[in-house]
C-alpha cells in the first residue's frame, strides 16, 4: 500500500529539477532492476507487486521493499507498461580518470539531446568494455529515466561524467588524441593511428559544436557508398560504428 | 484551407489499416519532403503552410498542393512539432532481387517490431549501399509514419520487400550463403568470408524465430569485451556494426 506521501516523493522524481535536488532517480521492470541488485548503486526503496516480491524473497533483508498493486504501479510508472517492479537509487557521481587517455579510448558526447541516443551509447560502451563516458554539461541527463530504461542495465556498469571538453584539455598533456566524427574525415577504415584517446560525437542535428572545433586534433569520418554525404547517420548508430572498428583492431589485430 | 472531407482522409491514414487499403502513406517535414521530391515516388498532394509554398513555387505546376493554417497542420500531422508541410504519397511494392544474393548483401529482417528501428536501419543501408531490405511479414510496416520519418528520406532509395525466409529459399539455389546474427557464433571481426548472400537479423526481444533456424547456414556474432553475453546490443545497432564490417571488406581490403 502506498501512503500519500510515498507517491508524491516517486512521482518527484519523474521530473529533472526534483531528481537533482534528490540526488536520486527511478529503474523500472524485472530485468533492469535485478541488474541493479547486482551493481554497486546504493538502493533507496523498492516499490513492488506480490509476484514480484514472492520471486524475491531474499531481498527482503537487504531492502526497503514496500508491497503495492498493479494499479498503484501505474501511477508511480513512467513505462507505458509497466512490469512489476519500480526502484528509487541513489545516484552516483563519478571523476574523470584522465590516466584512461593514454591506453583507451574515451568517449565525448557533445550536445547529445535524445535519451534514447545516450542510452543506446552506454549499452554500447559496456558492450565494447568502453571505460567511461564524458559528457558536455548540454547532453541528456544521464538519469533520465528514458535513458536508465535504455541501456538495459549497462548504466550501472559504465561510468558517465559531465565536464567541458575544454576543462579536459587543460588538465591532460598537449599530445593526447583527440578525435572528432565528422562527414568528411579520414577514413575509419583505412586510417593508421587509432588507438587510444577521446573520441568526440557531436549533436544529432548539428554535428560538434564550434566551439570544441579547436580541440580536435584528427577529424574522422564512415565513408559512405557513394560518397553522397545529403545523408547522415544516427548520432548514436555513428558512434557504434567507430567504436567497433576501435575495438576491432585492439583486438583483433596484432 | 482544409475541407471536412480532407482532414478525414488524410487523417484516415495515421491508421495502417487504411493506409494499406488506400495504397498511400504520410510524409512530413521540410527535409523529408525535399529528399521525396526528388525521388521515384508518386505524390498524391501536397498540404503546406504559406512559408513553405512562397519557397517552392516551382512545385505549383508540378504536384496538386493545398495551402493551409499551422492550425490545420497540426490536425493532420503527427509530429510532435509539424513542420510546415505534410505530403501524401503513393505506396511503392518492388519485388525481390535474388541475383543480387550472389554479389552483394542482403538484409533480412526477422520480425522486427520498433519502427524507430526500421527507419534507422533504412537509412544504415542507404548509407552502406545495401541494395535491398527483406521483411519478414511481421516485421512493422515499412509506410508506418515514424518508420518513414526516422529513414531521414532514405525510404526513398532502398526498396524493402516483405517476404517469408522461407519462400526466399525456396526460389533460390542452395548454394547461398544465408548469415544469422546470433549471441554466440564466429566473430565477425576474424571470420574468413563474408562477402554476399542473406544477413539475418532477429526481434528486439527474442532473437531470430525458431522457424528460420534451420535456414541459417552461419552463426555469426559480435564479440563482446568481456565474453559476458548476459547484454546484448540493440538490434539496429548490431546490423549497423556487422554492415559495417562487411562494407569495410569489400570496400577496402583487396
Amino acid at each position: 500500500m502506498l501512503s500519500k506521501n510515498q507517491l508524491k516523493n516517486i512521482t518527484s522524481l519523474h521530473f529533472k529539477k526534483h531528481r537533482e535536488e534528490k540526488k536520486l532517480f527511478i529503474v523500472e521492470g524485472e530485468k533492469v532492476v535485478d541488474e541493479l541488485c547486482q551493481s554497486m548503486y546504493e538502493i533507496d526503496s523498492i516499490y513492488a507487486v506480490k509476484s514480484w516480491i514472492e520471486t524475491h524473497f531474499d531481498y527482503l533483508n537487504k531492502y526497503t521493499i514496500v508491497e503495492i498493486s498493479e494499479s498503484e504501479l501505474k501511477k508511480i510508472s513512467l513505462m507505458p507498461s509497466p512490469n512489476k517492479v519500480l526502484a528509487i537509487v541513489k545516484q552516483k557521481s563519478h571523476v574523470i580518470k584522465t590516466d584512461l587517455f593514454e591506453e583507451d579510448l574515451s568517449i565525448y558526447l557533445d550536445d547529445i539531446r535524445d535519451p534514447g541516443n545516450l542510452g543506446t551509447i552506454i549499452r554500447l560502451a559496456h558492450w565494447f568494455g568502453i571505460k567511461q563516458i564524458i559528457c558536455s554539461p548540454s547532453t541528456v541527463e544521464t538519469f533520465n529515466p528514458k535513458v536508465v530504461q535504455s541501456t538495459m542495465g549497462s548504466i550501472f556498469h559504465v561510468p558517465v561524467v559531465r565536464i567541458e571538453l575544454k576543462d579536459i584539455l587543460d588538465q591532460t598533456s598537449k599530445c593526447l588524441n583527440v578525435f572528432g566524427a565528422f562527414l568528411e574525415g579520414e577514413n575509419i577504415y583505412t586510417k593508421k593511428y587509432f588507438n587510444s584517446g577521446i573520441l568526440v560525437i557531436g549533436n544529432e542535428s548539428n554535428g560538434i559544436s564550434k566551439s570544441n572545433f579547436s580541440y580536435i586534433k584528427e577529424k574522422i569520418s564512415i565513408p559512405s557508398n557513394d560518397n553522397n554525404h545529403s545523408e547522415s547517420l544516427n548520432a548514436s548508430m555513428a558512434l557504434g560504428i567507430i567504436v567497433s572498428e576501435y575495438f576491432r583492431r585492439k583486438k583483433f589485430i596484432g
